[in-house]
């Protein structure tokens, strides 16, 4: 779908007369801190290089990205955003089938519609992670070799919007055992989570048949400059290659992606802040009448809207003081109604806090 | 092809030792005027902005080509440059044939192959403008209607690498005798050819079996920030929007692109400079013993290279000075050696023309 995602300030902007930055947006997921230092300068004065194609193949954010994961440099592929592979892999790969446990992002059901991939649902899957890991496992056994030879299974980890989030371990172990098929793993939140070794699958034993998308958008803040990575090996990879076009990054994207990879600080940093905030907006939040916390392990946080309340009445109230949440109510897989924040900046939480009291105690 | 392109400065700083900016680029096609007053301080102050993902569909940008054109926003489609739609189109609008006019940009044949489009290529045609669109009607009007029926027919006008460019009333005239297939007409050269009204098929009377191609990389000299547009209505436009990622263009871009389209003395000064650079460069490379020129529309001029001298030859001494010019060896349809040149500032237009005679009188 075109629309309907979350951090669409521009409309609401436009309603509002607002600049699309002055909208308060807790609807995109993505960082809200500010840039490291040094940051704006150094894009600043790269401008004039626009002049200049973008490296055909993203080489130098490939080499830091080898350098950072040890696996070599031709494991990895940039693209323009997540999306971009999310929407070529079911046709790269020329899968007939896939599947997709439930709820998750709506993404991966739109790109292997456009491929003509035929899906299959699994789910959708109860709150909690230990009925969810033992409902996802028990379902693929119940499923035969030959409908997962050549399948597509894809699992975002941590999940969206449930934050949902299952150790590497486990999930190497699910993907070893459902060996024939191809994993395609969804780490954009994982940084939010934890550091690499305790959150990615990313490593020099990946197994041969997962592809890992990473999205910098989220963890560095960065979803307007549109770059995103995939990593596989052998047979996977030499498919998706083949497939890939010239210059998908931009010069801009590629820059910043390779300064803020090589400032390991922020990531901690952006990673703490997040999930300190977002525990002060579900203690807030989670607290008031109607609306349930749905515990997860990602920086933004997924309610519950009960009645009185409706979901679309939260969001709408919320639009008219300028501020986005996602309603999930276009998550096939959620039987009630909820609604999805994202933390911004201590002060801006607090005004959503305020906001949500107020929508709260009027009814 | 991901590698064999111009513009890959990249590659040959790594060789010397410089910066990437510090090579001279007479590949790839651009202008290399200095951006507008005040761009790079609007790009710069945008800069913490990218913490908003971009429009979804980049409307502002839409919306600044409908006003332009006279036809409706909904008849532009924005993406990370032409490259997107040229790999895009013959997938989704699943086409089984494709004719190609030799010799011509390379991507149309990989794009065609990629989506496993049949391609039938046409010519290749003679130097000039009469005999090739002679012969090019007389090729179409051989083939049968059932081949032509539903095929695509790429023609990239102003010409790359030729420069050969067909007045709009000319080609409007072929295609409407030939209206069973789908035209795909690229017109990222035509600003440096003439305005709109003289060099560009878009109009409110657009013809619905045409899709157009329109660059910015090239005239506005932005090929690092990946955006370009697509021109079309009806039935075709419903299914390339169908078939449509969300976020196709980062935010940098779509700033930009509406920046220089509000600034409309600047296209005017990019083709009289480039196109005045132009002639400079061929008259004094041009009576040098081994190149011809060969006449053409565009800024970038096309040279045959006679014996003694090699293409190859010239490249490659040329890039021990750090100067990169375009090979023409991998375009399909030149039968003799071609080098193409891409007019910079004149100083380093004086630089290359002193460089290629060195080159020319050691051998």
């Amino acid at each position: 779908m075109l629309f309907g995602h979350g951090g669409d300030v521009y409309s609401l902007s436009r309603e509002l007369g607002l600049e699309p930055a002055e909208v308060l947006d807790f609807s995109s997921n993505c960082s809200p801190l500010p840039y490291p230092d040094g940051f704006s300068h150094y894009l600043s004065k790269h401008i004039n290089e626009l002049h200049l194609l973008p490296e055909v193949d993203s080489r130098s954010v490939r080499e830091i990205l080898s350098a950072r994961y040890g696996l070599s440099p031709e494991s990895f592929l940039l693209g323009s955003g997540t999306t971009q592979w999310i929407f070529s892999l079911p046709r790269i790969l020329g899968s007939r089938r896939a599947f997709i446990p439930l709820p998750t992002y709506s993404d991966y059901m739109d790109a292997c519609q456009a491929a003509h991939v035929k899906i299959d649902f699994l789910g959708p899957y109860p709150d909690g992670l230990e009925q969810t890991v033992t409902r996802f496992s028990a379902d693929l056994l119940a499923l035969k070799n030959r409908d997962l030879d050549n399948a597509l299974i894809f699992v975002c980890n941590p999940n969206n919007p449930t934050g949902l989030f299952m150790e590497p371990s486990r999930l190497v172990e699910l993907i070893k055992r459902f060996s024939m098929a191809t994993w395609v793993i969804d780490e954009s939140y994982a940084p939010f989570v934890a550091e690499d070794s305790q959150s990615s699958l990313i490593s020099a034993s990946l197994p041969p048949n997962v592809v890992i998308l990473r999205s910098f958008s989220k963890i560095y803040g960065i979803p307007g400059l549109r770059i995103g990575c995939l990593v596989t090996t052998g047979a996977t990879m030499e498919r998706l290659r083949a497939g890939e076009r010239p210059w998908a990054v931009n010069r801009m994207a590629q820059l910043a992606a390779a300064f803020l990879l090589r400032t390991p600080d922020y990531e901690e940093n952006v990673r703490q802040y997040c999930q300190h905030q977002k525990s002060v907006l579900v203690s807030a939040i989670g607290r008031l009448d109607g609306l349930e916390y749905v515990p997860g392990s990602t920086h933004f946080a997924l309610f519950k809207v009960k009645q009185p309340l409706s979901a679309k009445m939260v969001c709408d109230a919320l639009k008219k003081k300028g501020m986005l949440i996602r309603d999930c109510a276009n998550f096939q897989g959620l039987s009630e109604e909820h609604i999805r924040i994202s933390p911004r900046m201590e002060d801006d939480n607090v005004k959503l806090v305020m906001a949500i009291r107020e929508i709260v105690s009027s009814e």
